[in-house]
């Protein structure tokens, strides 16, 4: 499994059950601009998988802005960092001296298993990949990205971040013809930290689950800021638990578009969950949610990865 | 008050609150190519209008077609006749011989006081009079229509079917600068037809009562087949409800535009309700409905008019 | 016949060659928001009128805005009064008290034999025209309109004014199934107003060849700073003497659409000249103009028209 | 000097051109899908390398496919082969075993002095270049590019076969802020291979002359049937003539745009030649051509290749 990302604050939960769950192995992490400028995405990252007692995990930086647009980072969400909220100043791994696609390309060809693609920020890594190397493809066995929605967006009224960020490379994904699945925000929007949650991390008594406790406080006040979302929903380690556990996410298989041209609604993931407009089903698309299971897994592997490191 | 409508089993609800409400005075009907073509909706208005004891209300026949693209009519959901279920056969007024836009014209500068623009289907006449006379719209107090969404769609995953018909025309009305309001299906999706609504319309024991409870059957029928919905939601009644008592209808008032260029999404629109895009707010967006409340409105005016009628 | 124009230096002279040539019989004139607002185009097209002798001719004033768009009027080609350069302080006849459509209605409907409709400005009021009296149809002979162009445009890289202020409206006309004429910019950008045509109005010896004679010297003088010309395109009369004798200029049948979604390209007219795109042809367009006979047909009617007025 | 290319009968012109002008250093040649699939037009540019005795030159196939758009090569204006007229049966080099965009990645970072692009075909291999290697980008002297038109296309209306066919890869171009000249159908419509210009590469008494003067007439068959010009313009070389000898070709500095969204201009450049949009000018636009000059340059590269290759 390689996971793309852009950590921000729930990518770095991400990486986390990336990284701490005992079924996954992690073949690599490759970094993108989108919730930040990708000098500090990739420093995130390298945090993480050090919080992780992952660092041996390689790295390498990608996209540093979308194929077509301009890029606008969430600063009003995730902070100057990025990854706002703890004090992270510790020893990090360093990155790979390719570019991410390049990486990408060495893992999948290296691997003797088809390998899974978990994407958590704007998909233009991986649209360069296939654009770049369509030779790989047969070893791709999936790719699951969080990004979308079946209904509303966050970024505009019909746009969620992700794919706003990056229209042309989540089209590209998703004309593809490889098995995608996609976790949109009318189900990440159901995995809310709670200050219940909040409290199950610092109460798992590590110095990793406290750093989750800090960035899911700093989170919530910005969510609140923003949105007036009493609680911030935690998107980006759905796309992770549902590689390690189906069951977690129910899913349907519709047709999806990205809206390239529209005034208002570029970006937006237009789901035809009715098969109205007659167009031909092309990605499993997240319709429900298992809640309670989801944080059992989440807090599972913070804890273990958390008594790892002290121990 | 003016009903522009094109019925159409809700529109035919409607228009029974709105001739049957003692508070409106329904000065006229004007009707407009949509659920059927023209002369079906126009005949369907004059034989609704019969039922209701309303023959008298001027009727007009509008616009054949949208402004700029083509018209689909939704046979799938309101039959051949536009009106399909009940036997309808029945002596009705005539319509009269100037254009729908003419009428509205003068009946709002006859009136003594601002009149009130109801409209349940394409907005195309609506936008015509507010181009051709533009002279009127001090005396128009405002515009209440069934339309859009702030969610999903019906006719497109974003795009509602009054709205995606004569996107144009919308675009017109919510950019008049005139108080507007919009009732979408995010609310009428609540106001459903159940077993139990059409079992209250029979129980009525008129004979409007039991054209209300075959139309609603009919209507429930075909939301099953091309929706999968267990019961059909009542759209068009809850904008005359609205005027009737705003109470029913919880709105905020939030930016609003119509997408007319996506390839995907045109005809959605999009409203702002997080004031994410700094676009100025023109309009007054439905977000909630008293359910119970609606239906004891329209049951009411339901009652009233069938004891008029066999009284 | 009825002109239906926004003047305008050129429409001007449209008018004139409209009311002063003895094949033509001007049932009317319409006007419309373009090159100026309403009420100034009005104004102009009744002193125009008054100064061709042409008094009694009915005007009715139109649109003041676009169908959808907003109205961006030509102020830096046609001056504070869109009829800038001459003294044309006269008394002028007065405007009809009904809507522009309402009078092309009523004219078309009126009359014995089909009209042929000249449209030189935007075509917002022939667009209402065709949506909301449909039945007059039959009745129009055809259409004749300048705006447009097979290449390059005037007020965008390949947008024509006229087109770009109203593109909607030109969409409605161009998919009406009436036989139309496009006169674009590709032609009239041959009929050149040059100094010895200038000399050739002013030669004339009449009032009215002097005024002339003045409307294109400012003309000159507006064009040159805009767009660095050295002549200026007199446009609107070749629709006119389309109309007068269709020998003098040459058209070909093609496909020809209106682009209204395009982020740099809205209001383009994409003509098919080569049939690459298998669309159906629906409109003549204008190829090629025979320079002397135009000048030599305007020039005659200016001349008639100031005679008998000095007569 | 690097080549990227899609052949092509005027590809094989630049590429001979490219190959035989003694001022240039030509470092690489790359291809990409076009004019006739990747596979196909690899294997012409390896035999117009053999053909020129440039066969050392390193070649790379690139992308096989647009960035977002679907691929519709031109088989109707170059054959099945992409190269269709003369017998090519030759010995050929080989192909690199990296991507296009890696080697030209290595032969930039490689060389000792900033390197010129020359793109003919669709500007997918360039825009995948600047996407995933920015950090090249000091060391690119500037890009110059067959493709686009300041008037009417050859595709579309107004849009030309290497823009339209990958419009995202135009605009990630025209928006790098590289210098960038665009050498459009405007110009290239100027140097058309009349019969004296094939009768001129017959005469040159070599076998390079001769298949020119076969890949020529063949494309003047095309050209005729599909678009009725009496002879085929000669459009690539002028890119390369353009770097040999600015003079050549006569540029001004303007906006110009990619249109992405058009429902009938997509993939047009829309070029501000009377700065009327305020857009800040992006591109030196080719809008004059020396025909003389460009002939005479490239007869003499014909000539001299061919004499090398029997001498």
């Amino acid at each position: 499994m390689i996971v793309d990302c852009d950590p921000g604050h729930d990518d770095a939960l991400a990486l986390l059950l990336a990284a701490g769950d005992y079924r996954l192995r992690l073949l690599g992490v490759t970094t993108v601009a989108g919730n930040q400028t990708l000098d500090k995405t990739t420093k995130n990252a390298l945090k993480i998988l050090a919080l992780a007692g992952a660092a041996g995990v390689p790295v390498a930086a990608g996209c540093a802005r979308p194929l077509v647009g301009d890029l606008t980072v969430a600063e009003d969400i995730h902070g100057a960092s990025g990854l706002d909220g703890p004090d992270l100043d510790l020893p990090v791994g360093g990155v790979a001296d390719v570019h991410a696609v390049e990486l990408m390309r060495r893992l999948i060809t290296g691997s003797p298993e088809p390998v899974t693609l978990i994407a958590t920020g704007p998909l233009t890594n991986v649209a360069l990949l296939l654009r770049s190397h369509p030779e790989v493809t047969p070893q791709v066995r999936r790719i699951v990205f969080m990004g979308g929605s079946t209904g509303r967006g966050n970024t505009t009224p019909y746009g969620e971040f992700n794919i706003v960020t990056d229209p042309e490379a989540a089209d590209i994904v998703l004309r593809s013809g490889l098995p995608t699945t996609m976790i949109g925000l009318n189900v990440t929007h159901q995995a809310l930290a709670t200050t219940e949650i909040i409290a199950e991390f610092r109460g798992l008594g590590t110095r990793l689950g406290e750093i989750c406790a800090e960035l899911m406080t700093f989170f919530a006040s910005t969510y609140h800021r923003v949105f007036g979302f009493e609680h911030p929903p935690v998107h980006d380690p759905i796309a992770v638990a549902q590689v390690i556990d189906p069951a977690i996410v129910r899913t349907v298989t519709a047709p999806v578009a990205v809206e390239l041209t529209g005034t208002y609604t570029r970006g937006a993931t237009v789901v035809d969950l009715h098969h109205r407009t007659g167009r031909t089903p092309n990605a499993d698309i997240a319709v429900g949610l298992d809640v309670g299971a989801f944080w059992r897994l989440l807090m599972a592997a913070v804890r273990q990865a958390g008594e790892q490191r002290t121990g």
